[in-house]
């Protein structure tokens, strides 16, 4: 683990880590970085961190348990293997259980089954699910799902475990799936981060706090990997923190210097077993944004509530009816039934269905302020407008009266056409004032919806069915959590 | 006269005019221009001519009893000015009335006060008012009013007469002020427009009928004069109808071929008098598209509607209020006491006002769609909007997040502010949701429209004291005029 190396050895991996090398010398960073170090390593902050602590890392009987149950499955494979006489098969933990890097009270285990780099993807996904079936026979609940190829994720014991079958390759160039690559990411981890796990649960419970945790595709922020890497940067909690607050759009962290591809996302941060993979590639600019934001909250007064913020669960019914009211907009709800998948493919088709409803409303001059997703037994698309209708007419400008031909054309169209409201001249242009074809958005929307690109569940599901509910007809939906999402309104 | 010259004196004169040149042989038309032509030439025409001409000509009477009066006018300044010792004041007639280009009906005398070039300012406002005075004593009515220099309006035997002071100058180029001008207009038409008198009348009428008629600031459309060098141009009313067809912006007329400044404005007719001054300077980019417009529509169905037509006041209170409710717009009268000034000088003031109150209201998102003035008694600034009001929040969009000391002002005077109703971050930038100062279009207009630029008497009546009438509240203004006014509305 080279964080304790030499100098000048770390020198060369980390060129740019300033703040890592100079950590363990109090006087060179007040020399270097001035007073806010010195506020930084004062006697609130060290407190902070120490009952922050407290409350996230895992005591010894919870490691314990989780060890225990860690090599009970490693050998349940191994055994079930050499029994299939698959005798090049191993297992091995993977993901945070196995870098010390998990939160108390987390119990997900990722346990990789690794076949030989010359075994055919289909002996992979037959064997490997045969063995993970197996290991499920003693589960209290196991379901089979599909990434690149199919795991099995179980509840074992109390723990959420996920049994997945990857090929043991000679690095992490040679990958031949996806998955391939985290045995990698174990390894650079655990070569690195020693000493400074308690960096990485401040940090993770930091982003909790903020908002920011998570890669998947409905959160859209920091996955634990990229924390890890930040901590390994940077060289404490503290020091990602301060350095967030000068990030912009183009940061680029490269560990091994190694980068050998352009990206376009706000955060660049380098794979260190991958030069072409940025790991920090599913963050939004909105989240990259909102976690400097709290970094520079945090900083100018750190307080528990950044890690455990507490949501406001005491406004009533009737005040978030007056909260919404009173900021004279109009709101529509469409709801439909939850289609039956995971977040990863839910998500994205909301996100996409909210672009396509607002391409839609903007099309017909409807402004829309804010929208929004929720989903929980019924998924909502919520929608902010200036207003939900509109004039019954709308200008429809033609071309200047000295463009002859153009002007006869529109003029011969509109002028006696039924239902126009005027014609006339305006700027030397002639102007139909025509019937607009949806003053009222929620005409448009019972009428247009299903036409929008929504994504091939979501699009099936609105197809079935689906409501729209406006102003306080939203109310009628009865779920704590839609509640809460109204709560924080608009905000993501 | 030199419509009548010989070709090649003609040629020269009016270089582009090929039209008036070929119109007297029927086979060069047919053979040049088409059947167009041939059609202006049937007998619909030639029929509708003879009807409009029977209608607007005055009849010989008409022109006797003018003529005695303006003799009789004529004289009576001589004779008081030859009583003053004035010998070198002359008296002319000058305008419409002057070159037999007057419609029936309209009784208006302009008897020019000419004194000799050398003549004082001083000696030309006092002698001339003396003697228009005098003259004066005999009338119904009379008012001195200011251009330049002061005049005499008078109602003087049923004639709307004025008399007016001007310098008789050598050229047109010496004038002392803008009147000396006129009568060498007056010199120009009735050199060139003999035998093309008829034609004037049927173009004024035209015009008359297509709304674009008198270069007072109100219309802004084609002054008498303009109209005459139009048909001096193309050699009759069918040829100017048929020539306008075509113009463009920039169309340019320069009879004498001596034109020697750029102009900006749509029409640019040369004054043959005056080689600096472009004749169609008042007329509008609007009317000038209209009269476009109306000579189209009248080469494809000629009839007498384009001359006279009918207004259709059969419409009853409550249908007129259904028609405006039926456009879901919203409708804002305001109305104030009219200013005791000409319409010269009030209709560009309400003009000014117009930009301004609309810009007002656009500067406070509310979406202007029409605008118009009308007065009467009083005086009304009509304004159409999608809609007079707004949410009661608008988003505020600051710097984005990561211009650290920009984002950080922004984010210090919003976040914790009273009354914002959110803050959050959307595509990388701070939005603050911050109330709307005025989310009522009236309660806007009743606090500010005193600020506006308004021009001094609009200005000075409408802080005097204005009222705001919204939708249905503007029908309590009972002038037949302004009901007339909504129903065009939106036309100008």
């Amino acid at each position: 683990m080279f964080a304790f190396q030499t100098c000048n050895n770390i020198i060369n991996l980390f060129p740019s880590c300033n703040y890592s090398i100079n950590y363990k010398s109090k006087k060179s960073i007040s020399s270097i970085i001035g007073h806010k170090v010195a506020f930084m390593e004062n006697d609130v902050l060290k407190g902070l961190r120490a009952v922050v602590l407290q409350r996230i890392s895992p005591k010894n009987e919870e490691r314990d348990h989780l060890k225990e149950i860690t090599e009970l499955l490693v050998k349940k494979v191994e055994l079930i293997a050499c029994s299939m006489g698959l005798d090049d098969v191993s297992a091995s933990l993977v993901g945070s259980a196995a870098r010390n890097t998990w939160i108390s009270g987390t119990h997900d285990l990722d346990i990789f089954i690794m076949f030989p780099e010359n075994a055919s993807r289909e002996e992979l996904e037959k064997n490997g699910l045969t063995i993970a079936r197996k290991i499920a026979e003693e589960s209290e609940f196991f379901e089979e799902r599909y990434a690149e190829h199919p795991y099995i994720n179980m509840r074992y014991r109390g723990f959420d475990v996920d049994i997945v079958p990857c090929f043991r390759v000679q690095s992490a160039a040679c990958i031949r799936s996806a998955v391939d690559r985290t045995p990698f990411h174990n390894e650079f981890v655990k070569r690195n981060i020693l000493g400074l796990e308690p960096d990485v649960l401040l940090l993770k419970q930091f982003m909790k706090g903020a908002g920011v945790y998570g890669s998947e595709l409905r959160t859209q922020g920091f996955s634990g990997y990229l924390t890890e890497l930040l901590v390994i940067k940077y060289g404490s909690f503290e020091n990602v923190i301060r350095s967030a607050c000068g990030w912009q759009p183009g940061t680029y962290i490269d560990l091994n210097a190694h980068g050998t591809t352009q990206h376009a996302e706000p955060l660049v941060v380098v794979d260190p077993t991958d030069p072409k993979r940025n790991v920090a590639a599913a963050l939004s600019l909105d989240k990259f944004c909102m976690f400097i934001d709290s970094c520079r909250e945090f900083l100018l007064s750190p307080t528990l509530d950044f890690f455990f913020p507490g949501s406001d669960t005491s406004v009533t019914d009737s005040e978030l009816l007056q909260r919404l009211r009173s900021r004279g907009t109009a709101f529509i709800a469409i709801t439909f039934k939850t289609p039956d998948v995971v977040e990863d493919v839910l998500y994205p088709q909301l996100y996409k269905m909210e672009l396509a409803v607002v391409a839609l409303l903007e099309e017909h001059e409807f402004k829309v302020l804010n929208k929004g997703s929720w989903s929980g037994q019924k998924t909502v698309i919520l929608l902010e407008l200036m207003s939900a209708t509109l004039p019954a007419l709308r200008k429809h400008r033609g071309p200047p009266v000295w463009v002859h031909k153009h002007a006869e054309t529109f003029k011969a169209k509109y002028v006696n056409a039924e239902n126009v409201f005027a014609f006339y001249i305006e700027n030397g242009t002639y102007v139909a004032e025509i019937p607009r074809k949806y003053s009222d958005a929620c005409s448009l929307l019972k009428e247009r919806l299903t036409s929008c690109s929504m994504g091939k569940q979501v699009s099936s599901s609105v197809k079935s069915g689906f409501e729209l509910l406006h102003n306080s007809e939203i109310y009628s939906i009865q779920d704590m959590n839609f509640k809460l999402f109204l709560m924080n309104w608009p905000r993501i």
